[in-house]
């Protein structure tokens, strides 16, 4: 398969990359590095990415970003980085990717656990993930061409506990490669509309 | 009890006043009817509804408008009807009733079936759903004042299958009375963090 995956230099995504490129050709898009540049908040970004990347097989976004802060300073402004971002990024790459996808093919999201189990300042993951998990449940029943569509949403990464421990306490954390696994199952296997909780 | 309720003359919202009007006194909010008139989609509006009705008990908010189309007809623009209406209009009335809440009070929100069962046309009600059950599960643990946060996710409602019955075919629907009741129950009891599921 040829896949294109957006966010390939963070922590899951090398893991992604590890797991995959042995079976499968890897072209990776992100914001400063990768095979080809792309800002997930751009929609004309978007557009050239996947014009330069032409038809593919899969399309695997790890990557997205949110503010975090306490709710009583939490603004309209501060969520919006959440929901132009991490939310509406996602999707406007799938619905921009509809048209390249081969058919079925497949688009693999990531959300995250602070929907279901929140943690201090996290209203804004909370939020998106929550977003995000519903419109993936939706897409999967409608998109063409006989797309799939999961989202993977782990729990705190072992190899990011350096920065984030402090507010994951008591969360068993899981290596990025068990992860990687989840995306596998999305891409490889024929299960859609699905929320792959890893953790 | 002195309870806001933002959305008071839709189906739901008459089924409220019924449920809590006995009980309590009931100020009606809305976009061009009730007691105060409100856009919550206006910040500045959210404001002078506050001003004008002081100190409150409990905020109810049924109302909030989505976007319904097919998904390869959505756009970025339509997408935000659902995130500035439904989502951040009720994102916005707590985290701006927060001062307004006496100690102990109370914020029901609404969202609805379609984050968890997605139907055709559905695609923004899904992510507006999730993202909002997602926000309230976060809001209950750090909302200050021993404030309380719950929301009341329904299925169709018998009197509002007059338009929407063809969207709905297999979906049990429930009367306006029952989902009033679930209000009544985050409203009156003692629960946080909920997500009321009715039908």
């Amino acid at each position: 398969m040829k896949i294109l995956l957006i966010g390939g230099s963070g922590t899951i995504g090398k893991a992604i990359v590890n797991e995959l490129s042995a079976r499968h050709e890897i072209i990776i898009a992100g914001r400063t590095s990768g095979d080809v540049k792309v800002d997930i908040t751009d929609k004309e970004s978007i557009k050239k990415m996947y014009q330069t990347v032409g038809n593919i097989d899969a399309v695997i976004i790890s990557s997205g970003k949110v503010h975090f802060g306490r709710l009583e300073e939490m603004t309209d402004d501060l969520y919006q980085t959440g929901l132009q971002n991490k939310l509406m990024g996602q999707v406007n790459v799938v619905l921009e990717g509809i048209k390249y996808l081969n058919n079925k093919g497949s688009f693999t999201l990531t959300s995250g656990i602070l929907n279901r189990e929140p943690i201090e300042l996290g209203s804004s993951a909370a939020m998106v993930n929550g977003a995000l998990d519903g419109f993936v449940k939706h897409a999967a029943i409608e998109l063409p061409k006989e797309l799939r569509i999961n989202i993977i949403s782990p729990t705190v990464i072992t190899e990011a506990l350096g920065s984030y421990a402090p507010f994951f306490r008591g969360f068993k954390p899981v290596l990025a490669a068990d992860a990687a696994m989840a995306y596998s199952k999305s891409v490889e296997g024929l299960q859609t509309g699905q929320i792959f909780i890893v953790g």
